[in-house]
């Protein structure tokens, strides 16, 4: 296999300075969360960027963009790439916007050699991957694959009751028009490039992370309510005081939690106390759980002793939980692990076999197609936060790997279909 | 001792009903903070009802409001009482309105008796005593006797960043001209009536709490820095969750405090979690302590506690603490105390001597002048809570009793000087 196409790093390293100006922080990072004006700046200057080399575009009803390379033989399904132009907002610059500007490069690449692929090669932008000013997480992908019904996502609201539809009809207004495509077109098989997000590949000296799967992930929402009284005249012992109610379930989950092994992860990101002020006892707190485990029977194994501690451990307050998110753990198709695996060792980078912590748009859009994923290390494995940091030597290793995958895949003939997955849970 | 003045319980109970729809919640309390535009609407009806019956007004420059009836001998220091119309935002209908309306009615019953007091009676009312939409709380009261510095209080902000400066000029607009003056004219005494707060008279069957002091209180403002990171990648042990540390020390912090015993109130209100999205682990949690001891030795024990929990207890996160407010516990005048308690019994009302648990203004006047306070007693001690209650029967008790008592000292020769008070700690 030659290490063809080559990718052009000087403009990969432009697009990346490009894109890091768009919402920056002045702690160096990126505020450019789902549908803000932030993020509608970034979509257009990569359309600007697609259509300087005429590539076609589309766009489905849940705002996920596609830019598309033509193939010899255009009735048959892409192979896709891709990822997300969104952040926390606290984000950094690399999380989401290196697979675009991978998936990008891929295609400028393509052209610049010439290259005739048989297949059709597409980047996927998903819509609101982190689902931190609209909830659930990963909704473009999950809208695109059925996951999520498309009318609960369009009503989402943001802390402003800001809906995701009316946030899209804005965005809409201020882009260029764009056909648009229906939902749930399966491409031939998808493979997202990201940066760890952990410390795995810096640790082990590893270039390219081949992942086989995503850890599950549960989203819950804790409400205590308790009863507001005055923080000066009120003895301890007869408050229905909300904050401790919460911080005793919260630490009493975090510890029931890590019986399940240090592969556990549990996060207790959005803690909210009314009524707020300092000499009040607080009437009601409301908080989120993030849990995510690789088996699924710890997952449940955990949330029934969460839902438990909940009924024993808030009294004299009540608290009672509802879940906002089941994710089960993915498992990649071993076909396109093996071909990154392959493609990686012939280009003579060290690979490194691993499950994802986090949740990616790949993971529902295993569900359409024979998917995958290829990491790169990012520094310290920090993500979610300005520091946020990814050598360019191994940016340019994951996007010529992604290259080289995508160019294999599309013109081969045959691949696995996708493995059962078990379907999403009820989400509220 | 006469029975006289006889308050007009009709006219106090159509006052009450007046104020309570000024910012009404639909919970049935009230959201009337400080300098907004339902408690400027609130002083307008009082000033109005002042200026029917023909009572002097007068503000100072932190928009203390006051009302005078003249006396015979007009050159003499005034006999005082009074308290807020400010509220909690989830506030009740009770809390600092009663005293301001005890006190009108007061004034408005030796109108109607005819009665002439040889010293003026003035009702005072305190700017932000809440302190919840701007802190310090008892702001008024602190900057007229002296204790918080005029300028420092006029720059303290809201959550929106206005200040109290400008939200002063805002009141001073919408409400008529009136005559100013100047801050820190002692009064010849003070006795604030309030409802007690707590549970302490209904349980035990008593209609007038004769107030001998105040609990000292101390706030304090903690900050823990951790580091941001993703909720799915991130293990366990390598995280610096601020949320983690934060309840750590929220806990500990809370343990120490009730070795102190039974006294001890202690209360976390205000508890803000950074960025505050359910997929990143928390990089900042800033969160409030309000610390009340009827001993300052125990204030001291219990602060020194904390200080060192912050620096032993955060890691791998860092915390610092501040004290915000540090108000000594108050000793009010034996004097006072004996009157209201020789009233109160002479109109044949059972009462109970107590430390009060909630900071009032009175604290701060009896800087200035011997003073007191006359409580009466709340349905299951609940306050700060639209569930707030007192009975009729009390109100009326308690305006009867601080007629009767003001009606004395007015025409009393003599009275001794107030006690000495420790200084006001420095604040932040």
């Amino acid at each position: 296999m030659a290490a063809l196409p080559l990718i052009n790093s000087e403009r990969l390293r432009e697009h990346h300075f490009c894109l890091a100006a768009i919402g920056a922080t002045a702690r160096g990072g990126i505020d450019r969360q789902a549908l803000t004006d932030a993020d509608t700046e970034a979509r257009g200057l990569v359309v600007s960027w697609a259509k300087r080399r005429g590539f076609a575009l589309s766009c489905d009803a849940i705002g996920n963009l596609f830019i598309r390379r033509a193939g010899v033989s255009e009735g048959e399904a892409a192979v896709a790439t891709g990822s997300h132009l969104d952040s926390q907002p606290g984000g950094g610059n690399f999380d989401g916007v290196y697979g675009v500007l991978a998936g990008l490069e891929v295609l400028e690449s393509l052209e610049d050699a010439g290259v005739a692929t048989r297949r059709p090669v597409e980047v996927a932008i998903w819509t609101n991957e982190e689902g931190s000013r609209f909830s659930p997480t990963t909704m473009g992908s999950g809208v695109y694959s059925g996951a999520y019904p498309l009318a609960r996502a369009l009503e989402s609201t943001d802390g402003q009751g800001v809906s995701v539809a009316a946030a899209l009809g804005r965005m809409r207004q201020r882009l260029p028009p764009c056909p648009s495509r229906p939902l749930g077109v399966a491409p031939h098989v998808y493979v997202e490039a990201h940066i760890e997000q952990g410390p795995v590949l810096e640790a082990m000296g590893a270039t390219i992370g081949v992942v086989t799967g995503i850890q599950g992930l549960r989203q819950y929402r804790v409400n205590v309510i308790g009863r507001e009284a005055h923080a000066g005249t009120t003895p301890l012992r007869v408050r229905s005081d909300a904050f401790v109610a919460a911080r005793r379930i919260a630490a009493e989950a975090e510890a029931l939690a890590t019986t399940e092994g240090d592969e556990a992860r549990f996060t207790i990101g959005r803690f909210e106390v009314l009524p707020g002020t300092p000499n009040t006892v607080p009437g009601k707190v409301t908080m989120t759980i993030d849990l995510r485990h690789p088996d699924e029977a710890a997952l449940d194994r955990i949330e029934t002793a969460v839902q438990h501690l909940c009924s024993t451990c808030a009294a004299p307050c009540v608290a009672s939980m509802e879940t906002t998110l089941a994710a089960p753990p993915v498992h990649f198709s071993e076909t396109i692990t093996h071909v990154v695996k392959e493609v990686a060792e012939s280009l003579g980078f060290r690979t490194k076999a691993m499950i994802s912590g986090a949740t990616h748009d790949a993971g529902f859009v295993s569900r359409l197609c024979p998917a995958g994923m290829i990491f790169i290390p990012c520094r310290a494995g920090v993500s979610h936060n300005a520091e946020e940091h990814a050598e360019w030597a191994d940016m340019f290793a994951g996007a010529r790997v992604l290259a080289s995958v995508l160019l294999r895949l599309a013109d081969a003939n045959e691949i696995s279909p996708p493995e059962q997955t078990a379907p999403a849970k009820e989400l509220k």
